[in-house]
């Protein structure tokens, strides 16, 4: 896989901006996120203050946007990031089983609102994983439990139980689950995470289940998850009105960077973040000459 | 007039936006700029980086962008603002000879990136006047220069021509005129003002004008000159990421705040002031309780 300018990681407004604006300055992009566009965004029932599109539906925004996409030319690559690794010149993305490879990334993942669960951080790699496609392997003949904060997350349950001896589900939303027959479905609140006798145990207010690893998935990870070494404000990523982070070639931008969670404001800051981007290229390949 | 919550000074993207979502948190507004909107908008010929509107003309997106506003009843006050004088509690807007009040103030004018005239700074005040309406009943009787930045300042120097004895106008832009008879049109480049005898003098490549009075109509005017007291950073205002301005009650978006000069950077950060704006009267309201 070649090694692209600008890496953009989420398909939000933000996301989006961010990938017309870097494509009109004719860097090369890897656009990751989801055709389905933002779950934030389709869910919005309308929105009122993005000018431009008056009184717009969530599905609508997401299909202007998407057909907006296509028009230039700029493919959606399906996947969830795992982690972006600085490799000195140049960033790795884990995407599953990929390994991808940018100049510059711009981070556009959304917020994540939800505090982790009690026991989460601390067992993350230790048992506790965030991606079912990268830590499979660990489990093939295992017993595995799955945390899902979205229906989005049920195809990642779904490729575990072909790999795993069972897979127990426990969604975190109040839709109708669309499972293989495999899988178990229990719908009770899960209160924590914890280590007992060799075993990881998933609490819920009605009990306790024991598996070999727990996957916890939600449409965005804490973002010093995601990049470590990158500085934080609480749940977001601290950025200056250039929308740099703390590290050098690595941008923010959208919901992410903070409030307020507005749809023209993320758009607003990945256009920026995609500037600066092409700027910080545009420096770097000056200097290297 | 009564005294709205927010006034939104200018009519391009950062304004729309701004007006947008102050109305949406149910403030009150004025919003004055131009029906016309942002003279900048509407002689772009195609904005490809706009998400939600592909590969829109700037009069495409000007007439959306004013069909939004009417949607959501949202009227636009005509008028130029001559100056912002912060009044303790409110702030009091110099529109021609009206002077509404507001309890916060986004500035949303756009940048000035042309250079002042050589004595143009030092004139202001002095024989030299941004504001034809405010001014022009000094010069009744007298003779006038107006050196207009654009085809819309042709209104003005047309109202000075019912009022002085003789109006001479001076283009900087290439379109043509479309004056009444009284008013003598001279193309040359304009190149300095100063004193002399008594009289105001404009200097051009070919020659020399004498006045009483001066009048230099841009679109937009430099910001420290409209709000006294505001910190800039040459032709830019100085903001943090929520758009506040070094005096209180007062936000800015757009251009106004710095590069990148971009539409949706502007539309986001209107969001951003409107929010801030917002917070910060129900904030006061809270402390004046």
């Amino acid at each position: 896989m070649e090694r692209v300018d600008i890496a953009i990681i989420g398909t939000g407004p933000a996301g989006v901006s961010a990938a017309l604006t870097a494509a009109n300055r004719n860097k090369s992009i890897l656009l990751v996120g989801s055709r389905d566009m933002s779950e934030k965004v389709v869910k919005a029932h309308e929105i009122r203050n993005y000018p431009g599109l008056p009184s717009v539906k969530g599905t609508e925004m997401a299909a202007a946007f998407r057909n907006q996409l296509e028009a230039m030319g700029i493919r959606i690559t399906e996947g969830r990031v795992g982690a972006v690794y600085a490799m000195g010149d140049y960033f790795a993305l884990q995407i599953g089983e990929e390994m991808p490879e940018a100049k510059a990334v711009i981070l556009a993942t959304g917020v994540v609102t939800a505090k982790p669960l009690p026991g989460e951080k601390e067992m993350l790699g230790r048992g506790v994983s965030y991606c079912a496609t990268c830590d499979a392997p660990l489990y093939r003949g295992k017993e595995t439990i799955v945390v899902g904060f979205s229906p989005r997350e049920e195809a990642e349950a779904a490729f575990l139980s072909e790999v795993c001896s069972k897979v127990t589900y426990f969604p975190v939303y109040s839709e109708e689950t669309n499972l293989p027959e495999k899988v178990a479905v229990i719908r009770e609140k899960v209160t924590g995470i914890e280590q007992k006798d060799g075993k990881r145990i998933v609490r819920t207010e009605a009990g306790e289940y024991a598996a070999d690893g727990v996957f916890v998935l939600r449409e965005a990870v804490a973002p010093d998850t995601l990049v470590p070494g990158l500085e934080t404000n609480g749940a977001h990523v601290a950025v200056d009105r250039e929308m740099r982070t703390n590290l050098p070639g690595v941008f923010a931008a959208g919901d992410l960077t903070g409030l307020p969670y507005q749809y023209v404001k993320a758009a607003g800051e990945g256009n920026v973040a995609a500037i600066s981007a092409a700027v910080y290229l545009d420096t770097k390949k000056k200097e290297d000459k």
